[in-house]
């Protein structure tokens, strides 16, 4: 089984108490992708500008990544510049120029239809619609937004979860979307707009999973140095995404497991600037903190 | 195995999004003397008022706490005052009146002293060392403390936390005391002042233990509907001391499971005013809960 994942591929430069690193590899698709290509093929579509180092992302490709939907346009890529301070649990926005994001319209090939997994990262939400409108009958398609289009386009936001199986939220984006304090009862809200599964991510504070199967949270793991949480959240859902596209199915144990890998994903994303970790990351090291979310929170009945 | 706890028994007036109670029975040592009854036999140690309702904590006695530690003092019982709003994480205190605390010194008798497991409860770090300097050779001290005596009492606390075996902090406290942001290493720093084990408490963010067997993270339970978090650290604190104490000895999956009862407990105590939801609690409530908690973090291996 594969997906297809459309999002942001950007030149972050990006501030932490640990240090500094310009121009850098990010962007909602690139974190998902090198995250979720552990785990099943992945098609990436997004756009790049002239200016794109593209050796950059021959890790990508060694790793099985389909890049036929890797549109260069005239311009500038996408640029993000900001900072984290203190625990580290919010980004500043220093600058965001959209660049060639900003004509940006997903060109999905006649083999990208016929994938049976979607990931529609964070975009516009009118842009994440013409990806479903494009797409054939998909078994599962996942989501991510943010607090931004909440605010912004929130109409076109309720149109698109409506046709979406599974989104993923930070706790913040879900009181805000919910407009419910209580996460039980905005997890309850945000469902019957449309999700049949809700993922809220909670940073250092773990995540939670809601479906028909119930609730299940999983605790984020310690980590003694966080050194840029920058696409932590792109990181998890290409983890839960990735592994469920390998499953070909859902169940609650399938949906726990991935809640598990896309918390491992997180885990090492952080752990470097940019994708500087998840690109030398092994098949090994995966298994290993898996076994390590294990004994974090294991306990007899 | 039994356990003494030396505390505050208070008279607080709460005011929550859900509503208001005036003079209901608070305070640490109450709190964890109703929880820890359902795993061991407590014995309270504290000071009341003329004024104190006695028959309400009958149902104390009726679960077979000591309350022979229970001194009536000339004057007012000690009484707080708070509200919360929004996500509940942070009581804003209105009013604190120290009445009969503010000449309290705790008196333990021959029979207390023998007593294998001591909590102390948050008060003065230097009343909590005169309890200390006063009991045999316990086998385990848990200790709680909070802001307030961080800062305006730190080396009469560091005094006391040399000597405790289980310290109980909050988030906050934690990063307070050490000095640390990243958990982990505050963590760290915070055992090398004495703890064997320190366990974490993180509110609707669940609870850490960190202690020479490793990390242990848990969820909390989402609930529904928070109805009142006063008394929750306390009613933790008063689920793991009183498992443990049960226990009689210090394991890994000991530590582990009391680290379940104690949030099992927490989560009973929020979904009522006061020691409302602990004083109609059932033994069979506890086990399907526990049960509950095994069913919101398992995942396959």
């Amino acid at each position: 089984m594969s997906i297809v994942v459309v999002g942001s591929i950007a030149l972050d430069s990006v501030k932490t108490p640990y240090g500094e690193k310009k121009e850098a590899l990010g962007g909602s698709a690139l974190y998902f992708s090198s995250a979720a290509s552990f785990f099943t093929k992945v098609s990436l579509v997004g756009v790049i500008g002239q200016d794109f180092p593209r050796g950059d992302i021959a890790f990508l490709a060694r790793r099985g990544v389909d890049l036929s939907g890797l549109e260069t346009a005239k311009g500038q890529t996408f640029r993000w510049s900001g900072s984290y301070q203190g625990d580290m649990n919010q980004a500043q926005t220093h600058d965001t120029r959209l660049n060639v994001f900003e004509q940006f319209h997903p060109k999905l090939g006649p083999a990208h239809r016929k994938i049976p997994h979607v990931f529609l990262a964070n975009i516009h939400p009118s842009l994440q619609r013409e990806v479903i409108a494009e797409m054939g009958t998909p078994k599962a398609i996942g989501c991510d937004t943010m607090n931004f289009w909440i605010t912004s386009a929130r109409s076109e936001l309720l149109k698109t979860i409506r046709l979406v199986d599974i989104m993923f939220l930070n706790d913040a984006e879900v009181r805000q979307l919910s407009g419910e304090t209580n996460l039980v009862r905005a997890a309850a809200a945000i469902r019957r707009m449309g999700p049949k599964v809700l993922v809220i991510k909670k940073g250092e504070h773990g995540a939670m999973l809601f479906s028909k199967y119930g609730v299940f949270a999983i605790p984020a793991l310690p980590l003694e140095k966080v050194f840029d949480p920058t696409g932590a959240g792109d990181s998890f859902a290409g983890g839960f995404m990735g592994y469920l596209a390998s499953q070909g199915r859902i169940s609650d144990a399938i949906l726990r497991r991935a809640m598990v890998y896309g918390s491992v994903m997180a885990s090492f994303n952080v752990e470097k600037f940019s994708l500087d970790r998840l690109k030398t990351l092994k098949k090994s090291e995966i298994t290993a903190r898996y076994k390590q979310f294990k004994e974090l929170t294991r306990f007899e009945a």
